[in-house]
């Protein structure tokens, strides 16, 4: 649907609007939001976070001299209005899409994006970042970080905001606070922030406007600034900030654009100490159906602009997540040590599925993988069966946690780990590429990997029972096969057995994970060129099945691994231990098959894994290249 | 020297000192102290962390019915006190040795210990999975858990404080504040804390002793609670916590055993909301060689008691740290864009002397690796040349931001991985066993390991060049092998190329680090059997030198690889090569030596590489087993 955006289409850069007055900027705003809604309703993607910002966006790139003033979005999914306002306009209909625009912040699209993002809470510490690199320099530009008020739960925001000092000089920090991040948000922090904005200096800011601009001071010392950072606390309540070194400035509605633009003014001036910005914005503002739905139209399909009617993909199997979940709950009906841990992703994790059933044995902490992480080996340490559903790309926060709080204390923590392997449209920042290696490294780690939606309901009963070490499994995006599963609970699988799925002579090919129903077209491909091929599940990336693994070495001229993953993981295992059992000694055409060793970039699913090698033809490439029956090597792509 | 030490001799279990009247217990800490001492001037290790928490620990024992009642101490290192009263005297001289006690708490040396520890924050998101898991099976122990005030620093302490709520019961978090981790700490934090420790009304509570105690309140409701809690927060400053859900305590002195035994009677009886009681103390405390210490005796050698003079370790090489940092400053010296990061550890890393020769290029952010990342991400994408200066084991921290912000974004961050591989009597906590893999399979990364310290400085200077990209550099805990330094700036290195050390004709020993001086040794070994062994030192795990690995391939009977590192790490990179390459179709006898695929307990060095197989007797075994010519497997070890 064609928008009316006269003002818009005379703006090709943020410096166009820096003459506008304030009731352009606000017309300006009203543009912004109706192209983003006109672009989001044909790429679909992130919509309601976007439209909460709309005149912050405006506002800030009036106020702040971008590209020259930093400024950094945090998460970045907010950030559609933003590319709109800095040249991307043209392309804004790509976004998500192979080829397009990103769906997050990215510096290889725009120096109006310093720098990248997608995962929470990293703004702050790279503006700090970008503040000590200026100051070494000799330079005066100002940075600006925007970070949520979800993101205010993970402990690096926190980190950041500590490590801010006096010193740090033309630190902008701006709070968008929607109280919601994906999920409606929990903790501490969140429950202050509420009592701020309900608080009556904000209801007195939204009558007055401007009055808020009035707070603040000029250079007042020590004793006599505390004394009023403390009265000021009482009244507005940002003693927090305050105390970690900020200047606290809100709360502030975030669609009245002259309060918005006199504070971001203030504060650009500001040369003091850091300031923190406190905008209080409405996720999906401005867009009836966004405002209407109780996550705010977030994240959307396609859809009808008038009603907001979103477009329903073809009905489909049940996807891995609610496999995962619906297993869970058939477990935790006849285990009542079973509880689960989501990082403020209930939804995609599957376990508002698990709540329902379970409340008290539910528990989302928020964005905050760390301490779900160590929250988990506590509850394990004192007898619980805790499953810890975090996607695969987000456990790389708590990395450390895994290694140090429940590897080496071989506590019976459970990892589902979703979104495993490539992920479509979310791109590389969201890519599950990396959690074999990792995850497979540690000694005493059982790491599985389902093939279907069957084995994934498996490995959720065999993961209950592992009781005396720590487990994982992974799991990719999207939809199961169609497989029907069973009413009751699913059995567990042996540990460290992996299972022949076809039975053939010239080549073996051992698929760790969905790739599977890809290596049995492959085994066709093959079977059409006179070429027998068996097909194995690995099932176990660590206990490896070795006794699978040299039967199926000793029988077969050739062997590929098949893996939606990085180097260094499954294909690397077996090798090593092939190698280590002399099964290499005296020849195996072998090749290991996963991601390239590179970031791929977003684009459909299909067309990544051709890229990748992981569809059937790629496959079939690696048999040929390991039986020498091809000139092109499929795996020299890794190289 | 033998302490008399009556009372202590009685307490066979902290159930023995819950009998005791304060004056006992003071006595009972006296002698607690002389026995942390004494012990500790045998076995050399953690002093001046233990001495400052001599009467709490008396204290929390009396008070708290351990181990009913759970008691976490976060990282461990103070908790010799603890583990002489709770049943492991007699074992105390074995302290970071050998089969002896850990230097840090344990879960499997005693019912005491409920959940290990060693790197910093973890204690209170272990201690909520405790709460959460008793609450789950309806019992009603209390869970304690102790943090310094450095740890406060860390992201992940303040998820799990946010993760906190009023429906949290029987939690009492002790902030142990002795105004300093190992070095001075840093941040808003700890100025924050110092403020609120000065303030009139820990002045007022030393006067009056128990006084504080009388600030907890009987439940009160919303306005009227916040209204009391910001008043409080005016007189003690308590708000920060406040303001996160906890009930505030303090600051009292922890070292006034009538005010610790009555405060944390009333924590353990207050059931509203989760109590975070701030405990003053000082480190070094009662020891005046350590009350006069810089560092205050934080981790010593063995030393003699009267004086305090520590034991000089014969005066060896310098110190890989010490060698990094000397060459950074010598690169520092020409190129004005390079700067330094450290969290925490300025003195561990060597960064003090950096910070010597350029204190504005230095940045030491405290307790918070995924800060110091994304902080290093953000100075290079502003045009630094930012080192960040990270303990192997502690960049498991920051592993997310490693991958998002750093590898993704292809900024040249350099990472100077130090401790990396085994670390002797810190044990498995420390270790840096998984570096080489989840560095290793990020796509752009430069990852190197130094064979010796000229190495290391030439891996310094190739680091300072590589400006497209991220890159890392490992090196080991201890001493260098002593060879001579250029007196300038060291050369860069051929990016990508490795080196051969020995030429010889049978098998090729491929070493990435320091196990280069074995594989040397074990050369030697093999000619002595009569057997012709080609040394080479990779220099790079990424990008690995093709050309070279195939030519050792088609040059040799076998191949050996040797490294530092767990599973997925260097061996399993070269092995996925060679295999894609097709350098494995004709045969190839090629084993990969590493760490073996279990937490190694702490030890001598030395008996650690001989049990991982790492040492020159161990790398023969690997390539006489490689050439057929030993029964026994030492690769075997890893499966």
């Amino acid at each position: 649907m064609p928008t009316h955006t006269p003002l818009l289409d005379s703006v090709s850069s943020p410096a166009d609007t820096r003459g506008l007055s304030i009731a352009e900027l606000k017309q300006l705003a009203d543009e912004v939001r109706a192209e983003t809604i006109d672009a989001v309703s044909v790429t679909g993607g992130h919509l309601g976070a976007g439209l909460g910002v709309v005149e912050l966006t405006v506002a800030l790139h009036h106020v702040y001299e971008t590209p020259r003033d930093i400024l950094i979005w945090d998460v970045g999914h907010q950030a559609y209005p933003h590319k709109i306002l800095t040249g991307r306009r043209d392309r804004i209909k790509t976004l998500r899409q192979g080829g397009g625009l990103s769906g997050f912040t990215k510096r290889a699209e725009s120096e109006y994006d310093p720098f990248g993002a997608a995962h929470a809470a990293t703004s702050i510490s790279a503006a700090l970042g970008f503040c000590a690199a200026r100051d070494a320099k000799g330079e005066d530009n100002a940075v600006v970080a925007v970070i949520g008020d979800g993101s205010l739960g993970a402990g690096m925001a926190y980190e950041a905001m500590n490590a801010a000092t006096d010193a740090t000089r033309q630190l902008t920090v701006i709070l968008n606070d929607n109280d919601m991040s994906i999920a409606p948000p929990v903790g501490g922090m969140s429950a202050y922030l509420a009592n701020l904005v309900s608080g009556g200096a904000y209801r007195k800011a939204r009558k007055l406007g401007k009055t808020v601009v009035e707070k603040l001071p000029t250079p007042i010392r020590d004793a006599a600034r505390k004394a009023e950072e403390y009265a000021r606390g009482m009244v507005t309540g940002g003693t927090f900030f305050e105390e970690l070194g900020f200047h606290y400035v809100g709360p502030i509605d975030g669609h009245d654009m002259d309060a918005l633009v006199s504070v971001l003014k203030n504060a650009r001036e500001f040369k003091e100490k850091p300031v923190l910005v406190h905008v209080v914005t409405q996720k999906g503002k401005g867009y009836a159906p966004a405002e209407g739905a109780a996550d705010k139209l977030h994240a959307v399909a396609k859809f009808d602009v008038v009603t907001g009617q979103q477009q329903k993909a073809a009905a489909g199997p049940p996807s891995y997540t609610k496999v995962f979940a619906q297993e869970l709950v058939k477990q935790a009906a006849k285990d009542d040590k079973i509880v689960a841990i989501t990082a403020a992703m209930p939804s995609g994790t599957g376990l508002d599925i698990f709540e329902k059933a379970y409340p008290t044995r539910t528990f989302d902490v928020g964005i905050a993988e760390q301490h779900a992480v160590t929250f988990a080996a506590g509850l394990a340490a004192d007898g619980m069966k805790p499953f810890a559903a975090i996607y695969s790309t987000f456990l790389q926060r708590g990395y450390d946690q895994v290694v140090h709080d429940v590897a080496i204390q071989r506590l019976p923590v459970r990892f589902a780990m979703d979104r495993a392997g490539l992920v479509g449209a979310d791109g590389p920042t969201h890519a599950g590429s990396f959690d074999i290696g990792f995850m497979g490294a540690l000694p005493g780690m059982v790491l599985m990997a389902a093939a279907d939606e069957l084995e994934l309901a498996r490995m959720v009963a065999t993961a209950v029972e592992i009781d005396d070490r720590p487990s994982a499994f992974r799991y990719p995006r999207g939809e199961g096969l169609g497989l029907e599963l069973p009413a009751g609970p699913a059995e567990p699988l042996e540990i460290g057995k992996g299972r022949i799925v076809r039975e053939g002579t010239s080549v073996a090919i051992v698929s760790f994970g969905t790739r599977l129903s890809e290596s049995l077209k492959a085994a066709d491909l093959l079977a059409a060129r006179g070429l027998s091929a068996t097909v194995c599940d690995a099932r176990f990336a660590k206990p490896l099945d070795l006794d699978l693994l040299l039967r199926l070495a000793r029988e077969h001229e050739a062997i590929v691994t098949v893996e939606e993953g990085a180097m260094g993981g499954f294909g690397a295992f077996v090798l090593q231990a092939l190698a280590q059992h002399g099964a290499l000694d005296r020849g195996l055409k072998i090749r290991t098959l996963g991601l390239p060793d590179v970031f791929q970039d977003q684009d459909k699913p299909d067309l990544m894994y051709a890229e990748a090698g992981l569809d059937a033809e790629g496959i079939l490439r690696g048999a040929l290249s390991a039986l020498g029956m091809d000139n092109v090597s499929a795996a020299g792509r890794r190289a």
